[in-house]
């Protein structure tokens, strides 16, 4: 074991403070990464904050992580000290169901660990997030990172990049469609740039007028103010497809309009409570309304790969550590273009 | 123009009664149908009683009509005088938007006419369905009835049969897959049928004890009584695809939880209200809430053939017209097994 430092809330009331633990040191497979960078994610207040009712505390949230390799197993192959290297929302899972063996770790059936507030299998306990000055990873769950890409913009394409590129890859976004993103935020950001990317004219929708030269500026072709319902009425039945990151409660209703004859609107935002669908809607026009969580690690691999191609990352906000409260504060209120992400050299290196 | 009886409703809150009306005479492409059998579909009940707000009366209803061509116009090619014909919820289109070009004239962009309570834009003023004794309609509208089956029993396939098959097709339900159906009524048991008959391992899904042998004889494999919650979380994730024919509120959470990764759960029934839906079980597996509605013609015609090669009817029970408001009652008791055919033999011939 060595000792790691890193940032965690003690209690759902706390603020994120110093914080050591120990980390195991690195088996056969596993891969030691300094961190680098590491991306904050909505969902890291949610957890800290015990909002979803299960965080294990010390909670060390971060699931957006960028680093260089530090140390590997003897049986590792596919990375050597000083690689760059990545981490996402999983560090391992049971490899054995169907859902893994087709590559879709996320969907794990016996729950993938999550890279923190996870059950810790190897060493006890719960694991602890990329908050910290590094971690260690079994090698199958960590990402090549190219080298041309700016580190710290890469580190929020392991969770909202994923997570938007996905669902538009299995829905097959391409050229000829009119696509719509709704909610520009972390997720939306990311959204636009791979639906732009990937051929189809795109169309953002936001409540924001203030937000309209920079949709575009990011990729979108249009941009719809949501609460203008004129311009709303105009584009009912023109879409194939919309990725909404909206997870406040909002008319879901008002988007399913929007889509196409076999249109899909897939949900990547979660609301809390259960959103009211006039299944009118769905039946008038063969719509699917569906849900996607994050993607698998090859799916992942091949996303930063697209992106070193097409030079796209992240638009972000760089913070130290020691701003994280300030961080989330900000978040909630919408304040942020489009991703907070620490500096993990402003860690301190002890507590 | 000839005089024609029937059965309407000349207000919501009238009885149905008998009625005499003036329908066209046949035009060039038009097919005149004396009517032997029409079904009794559920949307009946709710248009002759004005539930959703649109009827137009005196109303007609009835859209399961199966009939022998008593005229034909002049550019009929494709059924002469003699010939069984049949009349599902569509008597026509606009035929040019995508959707109609697509062969799926049920999405028609600029909306099908619909068999009764459309604007018919021949004659003026609304259409009239079949619970009458003649109708005349467009021969590109017009069903081809295979002579091998129970002509009664096919009635309802125009619409509780299409209405299931459709999404069955749609989605590719067969051989290897676990496929579940909710609710057991004049949609339930067709879905039952054509899903065995696809090859589907077929699980049926009821609150009512008395209905598992029935289940069973349909088609069903299996049978899962829906409030007893063991069996039902017993069944979590283990579906392929799941058809709701439930058109009462209910909790679609339960049943989207017993999809599969990428499964799809297609409401056919329509809920007056939203349903709650939970985002995060949509999220979890990538799973798909959905809707469909009836079936195109071509399809219509290629679910008759395949009934009449698999010999799949409806379980109908016969009734006289004057019967009809007595069985929408037992209807809305759930008290019919499983669709009400109006013997029209039995209509009036005069008022």
């Amino acid at each position: 074991m060595f000792t790691c430092t890193g940032y965690a809330a003690e209690t759902a009331q706390a603020p994120l403070a110093p914080f050591t633990f120990q980390r195991r040191d690195p088996g056969p497979t596993d891969v030691q990464i300094d961190i680098l960078y590491c991306g904050v994610c909505h969902s890291d207040i949610h957890q800290a904050r015990g909002e979803w009712g299960n965080t294990l505390y010390p909670c060390v949230p971060g699931h957006e992580i960028v680093g260089r390799v530090a140390a590997v197993g003897g049986s590792v192959t596919r990375f050597k000290v000083g690689d760059l290297a990545g981490v996402g929302c999983m560090v391992d899972s049971c490899r054995e169901c169907a859902n893994c063996r087709d590559g879709l770790e996320q969907y794990c059936d016996n729950g993938f660990i999550a890279t923190y507030n996870g059950e810790d299998k190897i060493s006890g306990g719960h694991t602890f997030g990329g908050y910290s000055r590094a971690v260690v990873v079994e090698q199958d769950f960590v990402l090549r990172i190219p080298e041309a890409l700016d580190l710290a913009a890469v580190a929020p394409l392991l969770c909202a990049g994923i997570t938007t590129y996905s669902p538009l890859r299995h829905w097959k976004v391409g050229p000829g469609q009119r696509v719509g993103v709704v909610g520009l935020g972390g997720l939306g950001h990311m959204a636009v740039k791979f639906a732009a990317a990937f051929g189809a004219q795109v169309v953002m929708f936001t409540t924001s007028p203030s937000k309209i030269e920079d949709a575009k500026r990011l990729g979108a072709h249009e941009v719809v103010l949501s609460r203008d319902e004129a311009a709303m009425a105009a584009e009912a039945g023109r879409f194939d497809f919309i990725l909404d990151a909206v997870a406040a409660e909002h008319d879901i209703n008002t988007y399913l309009n929007l889509l196409k004859r076999d249109g899909t609107l897939v949900q990547v935002g979660a609301p809390e409570k259960p959103l009211p669908v006039q299944v009118f809607s769905l039946i008038m026009k063969r719509r699917s309304f569906a849900g996607s969580l994050i993607g698998g690690i090859a799916e992942t691999q091949e996303m930063l790969d697209f992106c070193a191609e097409h030079n796209i990352t992240s638009d972000i906000e760089m913070i130290r550590m020691d701003q994280i409260n300030e961080a989330y504060e900000r978040m909630l209120r919408s304040d942020v273009k489009y991703r907070f992400v620490i500096d993990m050299a402003t860690l301190p290196a002890a507590v």
